[in-house]
């Protein structure tokens, strides 16, 4: 790259940087129900411990989410393309990290109401009546299904992978399932390795010591939205750009670091993400994840009782002002909300001249429909402002991969961050071993028959004069 | 009807009756983290105060939405039945109560990954992008537009109205707005009734006295489900089932009173609608609105400061396990569950025998899909009860147009016994205003001025400073 086009490619990612506005959580805008701004300098001590233990971490490769913007590519790109010529529909089987980042990318970067070879479906439940009703609806000859398990054990998926692989030997022959299954899994351990090594599967590989969560920019997600057509290669370059932003103790220059501080000082119990944009709405999902389960825990790393994490709440602007924002203006004042704003969006639509006659309509003449979606955005976040209801809001000039890389890596990096400032481990998920276990006994598995009675002596507790 | 049809009809009911389990937070169940039998008795007389001044209130005709499952759907029916043949897609434009009674119906109701016409569009949100993607996506010679809107000044609605409406003059004529366009308004007041009137426009009425989020009921939620295929005297059926066994203030023969009061008892501040059931996903997005906007107030009806409500989450079970469950089991006992359980479902998808050698894998041989989808609903109470975390559970024997009539009338009918006992007036929304005037005031709209030098005022309060 010659020094023009470097200039001209830093100039390109300036314009396309996305930013965190906190002005909503502050005293000089919120008056006492705002923070002060001297609060940072208090927290500093705990802010360049966290950044320390987080930066150690990284650099002696316990954390490797934090480098896979840096990842050679080449292998799943070189996969993707083959397998776009060999399909006309993708289908993820996976669940929760395997499933949710692949969703919101695909949400917000394929086009919407418009069929594209290859279609991507995620499998991400195991209703029978929905995920029958997938299966009928697919030509399985020009069907590849990507099953993503780390572990090879999460139930869900494996009953999906059991129910696709008999299927497809029962309709397209033995050899159909050499070709049409492709899984995502850890390379040495788990249960899906021996399997992909006897039968010959083609694979992809979770880095060790990347979680469920963290794996969007894995091939986790990586492997899909290539296949489904979105440039992962700008993904990771957003990721990679927000990376060089996310350094240093000083909020002020840190977005992620301002982001976990805020909501750490702020000690709300509800964080509610509202994007302005239909393209987001399923950043919330992935959001709602990555915090709940990196943040929700009962014990902190000295062993401690103590319950921490908010709960986040995924809503949709202007949708949702019809639905939750009366809760949010009047109820308790128990909630931060996070806005998404896209700020130049590439499509608008004129509402026409009407009606001059008819004053409750005619003032829309002539505005945007985008316009319109943003001031309601800002006449939302004063409206809550009047009321000492906090919000911060973060700003991407345009929906595309470079400015989703960024989002996606500031968060995982601020919930990183987060947990350094709560003291749990956010990289683990132990309260759902339990129901895991409790699961196993119901079906029998061996080992578990304990679960199983445990589960028995639960429902001789029912009562059934408590079923009305 | 015969004595013999009507005591078959009857068994039929019986069969298909909902049902609320509330083991999950007695104390007989969880011990000291559940509420005791006796607390009934104690909140008797607010229950019975409750019920007078519902009954009260529906009798003398201000609660009109308790006896819509009573009305003549004839006319309803005959419209939907002429549109059915008239279109390939009907799109609603509406919003909020406007939108999500139907959202809800037609993702429970309609079948899915099939392509059925007429397909039933619900653009409940202004993005240019994704709304532009629907207008270009459609025959609009082949489209009716459901225009829904009581006040007709919805910002939102009107706005797409008159993009849709030009795009028809243009693209197909002025004679197709009145072939095109019904409105679903109120029948004498509004912006939108004298437009009906002079322009010939077909209609609907919303009746006096029903708000937007008890309008599912209504030729709101009726009409474009009829038109989409869906059996609404079933349905009204199944709400008027409910509404004969939601009455009198005994908390163990009344579902909805039992539902309302526990809520009200447990006091937690936020309420997770978890269906696991793909079909009732968007059941919980409806309960959302309903659950906070009726309750989440300011003040209570003696214009005292409270800050009342729950603040409603929808998850979805079992993908929200691997996202939410971390949380909700370790993290603040603040929350209820409410699972959604469809305890005899149509269909079943087999696992397969497979691997007898893979211990991880062989245990799901011959398990059904469903089953595995019911076991770990159970798993996760039970691990949730473990925990001292309260849950209560509906079960439905299936989805259908009855059962999911019964579902949404008792959950109307709890949410207004909550306003009872909350005090607080469950069918108002005063906290939406002033967004809605900031936003007049940015649109220019007249009699606005001051909203707009208003939001000039916020703005010039944001400091640079605090955008990272």
């Amino acid at each position: 790259m010659g020094q023009g086009q470097k200039k001209a490619d830093r100039a390109w990612r300036e314009a396309m940087t996305i930013h965190l506005d906190v002005n909503g959580m502050m005293a000089a805008m919120l008056g006492e129900a705002g923070i002060q701004e001297d609060t940072f300098a208090a927290l500093q001590p705990r802010l360049q411990a966290a950044d320390a233990a987080l930066q150690h971490a990284r650099q002696s490769g316990t954390l490797p989410f934090y480098d896979l913007p840096y990842q050679n590519i080449s292998g799943v790109q070189a996969l993707a393309e083959s397998v776009r010529q060999e399909c006309d529909a993708l289908v993820v089987l996976g669940i929760g990290g395997s499933a949710l980042g692949t969703r919101a990318l695909a949400r917000a970067l394929l086009p919407p109401f418009s069929v594209q070879t290859p279609v991507l479906h995620v499998a991400d439940n195991i209703d029978p009546a929905s995920f029958g009703a997938l299966l009928d609806s697919l030509d399985l000859s020009r069907t590849i299904f990507n099953v993503i398990s780390k572990s090879g054990e999460t139930a869900e998926t494996m009953a999906q992978f059991l129910i696709v692989r008999q299927l497809l030997q029962e309709k397209l022959g033995a050899g159909a399932v050499r070709q049409r299954i492709i899984v995502t899994t850890d390379a040495t351990s788990g249960y899906l390795r021996p399997l992909v090594d006897r039968e010959g599967w083609r694979d992809l590989i979770i880095p060790a010591g990347v979680g469920g969560r963290f794996s969007v920019f894995a091939p986790v997600g990586l492997f899909p939205t290539a296949v489904a057509g979105i440039n992962i290669e700008e993904l990771l370059a957003g990721a990679a750009w927000m990376d060089t932003r996310c350094r240093g103790t000083e909020v002020w220059q840190n977005p992620a670091l301002l982001f976990a501080a805020l909501q750490f000082v702020a000690a709300k119990p509800i964080l509610v993400m509202m994007p302005y944009s239909d393209a987001l709405a399923e950043v919330s999902e992935w959001f709602c994840q990555l915090w709940a389960e990196s943040l929700g825990k009962e014990r902190d790393r000295q062993g401690r009782i103590v319950h921490t994490g908010q709960t986040p709440v995924r809503a949709l602007g202007t949708t949702d002002q019809h639905s939750q924002v009366q809760l949010y203006t009047e109820g308790p004042n128990d909630k931060v909300l996070v806005f998404l704003r896209v700020t130049d969006p590439e499509r608008e639509l004129t509402i026409p001249e009407s009606y001059p006659e008819v004053e409750g309509l005619h003032y829309l003449s002539g505005a945007g429909l985008g316009a319109l979606l943003r001031h309601e955005q800002r006449a939302t976040e004063i409206a809550l402002a009047k009321k000492g209801r906090m919000s911060c809001t973060f700003t991407l000039p345009v929906v595309n991969a470079f400015t989703l890389g960024q989002l996606l890596y500031l968060l995982e990096v601020a919930t990183a961050i987060a947990g350094e400032l709560y003291d749990v481990n956010a990289f683990d998920q132990p309260g759902v071993e339990e129901g895991k276990h409790l699961t196993y006994g119901m079906m029998g598995r061996a080992g578990f028959a304990e679960k199983d009675a445990e589960v028995r002596a639960w429902e001789e507790k029912r009562q059934g004069r408590f079923v009305v």
